[in-house]
């Protein structure tokens, strides 16, 4: 505990970070040898990548080559948080910044989604729930909601992953914003014993942007005069894509306890997509298929969660348009995040608010998706 | 004028029709014989488009071909509005839904841009913005602002195109939301003169959706369950996607007197996007290019100007996010729109706000972009 005007809050989007080795942590070494590795030479701006057997390179990115004035890479600023893979030191972390429960996301790199065998994908995915229960669960069950990872290359495996984490004890199964090259896209009803299966055992299902998957269609990358900015806002319509999917499909609708986490994406959005769906909804309803209960918007606003760091409209999202599930998020320990200066952000945010509205975006909202969180001490 | 409780207001997104025979009344025949000509077959569901001496055929969209139990298609439900081609009945059309000034597109197909002559394209254009100078425009100066018709294939057709608009008294010019194949994007420098023409004749230029061109990589359709409203919704992004280039590539903060007008995509997402890229503006800023002198949140909310219909939560976009520019906007007489029911949604959304809040969205922002249509006579 810090100083008294500390403002606490819950995080709805952190991320630790695996150890070098961490598939022959988890893995018997055949299977450790097949999984990705991702060698980057900052020098030469070259990537080479190894998957199952496979070796491959890419140019990396220039925003991860270039360095700061301090001759930093993007990853280096990134790990410099001691907590980050360190459970012992996260503790003061978080205590220094004032986070007491955060949802955790691995930093697992984007290759995994290059395997293609489903048994593999599948050992690992449990191997790794089983890593991130015992390392980061159990350690603090009442501030550490680590996710389950879930196989996407077939929904049957995909089903038996969420059941595997609920038998563990997770809370939350992490879902990338895009489906796996050949898998039906969410909207389709193919995905119906995915979302059967996590209403029935309460698992939160979050969905972390930037997880589209690689050469889809619809990722495109700009180059020129703010490409910086405008791959950085790209990053967050994927989430906003599965948040539309699931709600005009009607999948939501025919899960009313099922609950969704769209991470790092922010908040303001939901109210815009809500009233454009209804808009949709209402005026082209000759051709909308499935004809719906409720308009997209309640559904929309009742079973998605969001979090947002800096936004500073995110809060007038549920004081002025009346959407509740907005959450406030951390994203320790990135540079897009708030680490080393989260009490400002906190203060700048919620000093001026409504208690109320402030207790909901820092704790509630988080401690409605995860109860076993909540501590009735924190104000 | 209507009954004393008529709330008036502008519409920043309003349509007109051309007639069937447009290009024959615009052109000399060799010119009019070569621009595109559609015509659908909603028996065979069959497009067949005629450009400059080519033919090809397409299967419609379904949402066109599909019928409403009356029988009728969404075109021809859109074409029941009696002003839509007459600008006679228009003014009873403006009257009864208690419109006062309108900002202008056209209804020409999609096909336009498949023609590569940059001669004719400049003749069309030309010739379409003296049609509605004269047609338009003139017959009520203070309520119809057509919008210029502007060749994108070359920018300094683009520039001309301008200078020629501003020459005859014209207001608005319609750009694309999408660049033309093989155009730079306008993030690039090289629509610096565009810009600069825009700003020096204070041409508004106005992006409506759902103009991101053909064939485009990041134009995606879906289908199955919830498509028609997933689509719907998908319409919206390449208007934001206009105002994000605009303002992180600098273009807008080196004209501070050019104003953009982003049609149909809704406003409660401008202040989204405004907090996204200060997010990424700051955080990335040891990658950000061009360094810019306001934050890119500032440039987007003074001189990005949007228009909703329906969207319950846009007032809130300005009176508690203070996005100042939100506009309310008819898309008379298009089914998305409020033909019909003007008078209910401004009622609806209007009655129980601050009236100056309800003013500046109903007509004061429209009348910042255009004061000549400025009438101290409506409350």
């Amino acid at each position: 505990m810090s100083t008294s005007d500390t403002l606490w809050a819950n995080s709805g989007d952190s991320h630790f970070m695996e150890p070098p080795d961490f598939w022959n942590v988890i893995l018997p070494k055949p299977l450790a040898d097949r999984m990705p590795r991702s060698v980057k030479d900052f020098d030469t701006g070259v990537e080479t990548i190894y998957v199952d057997g496979q070796e491959f390179q890419r140019t990396l990115p220039r925003v991860m080559v270039k360095k700061t004035e301090e001759g930093k890479t993007m990853m280096e600023l990134e790990s410099a948080a001691p907590g980050l893979g360190d459970v012992d030191l996260r503790f003061e972390d978080l205590d220094t910044e004032g986070i007491w429960a955060e949802a955790i996301y691995p930093s697992l790199g984007l290759w995994e989604n290059m395997i293609t065998d489903r048994a593999l994908v599948r050992a690992a995915c449990q191997a790794e729930s089983e890593y991130r229960k015992i390392t980061i669960q159990d350690r603090a069950p009442d501030r550490f909601v680590p996710a389950a990872a879930i196989p996407m290359l077939d929904i049957n495996d995909a089903v038996a992953g969420i059941h595997h984490a609920a038998d563990l004890g997770l809370h939350l199964a992490a879902l990338p914003t895009g489906v796996s090259e050949g898998m039906p896209d969410y909207n389709r009803d193919d995905w119906e014993p995915l979302w059967a299966a996590a209403e029935e055992t309460g698992m939160v299902l979050g969905f972390h942007i930037g997880t589209d998957g690689l050469g889809r269609k619809d990722n495109v990358m700009y180059n020129g005069p703010g490409g910086a900015v405008l791959n950085y806002v790209g990053t967050t319509y994927g989430g906003q894509w599965v948040a539309l999917k699931l709600v005009t499909s009607g999948a939501l609708e025919r899960h009313p306890d099922l609950k969704i986490l769209i991470s790092e994406g922010g908040a303001t959005w939901v109210p815009f997509i809500g009233d454009r769906m209804n808009e949709g909804y209402r005026q082209h309803s000759m051709w909308v298929r499935p004809i719906l209960q409720h308009l997209p918007k309640e559904t929309l606003y009742r079973q998605v969660y969001t979090s947002f760091q800096h936004d500073e409209a995110a809060p007038a999202a549920l004081w002025a348009m009346g959407y509740q599930n907005v959450m406030w998020g951390s994203d320790y320990p990135h540079i897009e995040g708030t680490y080393g200066h989260t009490q400002k952000t906190l203060h700048g945010l919620f000093d001026d608010l409504d208690p109320v509205v402030s207790r909901r975006i820092r704790l509630g909202a988080f401690e409605e998706l995860f109860p076993h969180t909540a501590r009735p001490s924190v104000p």
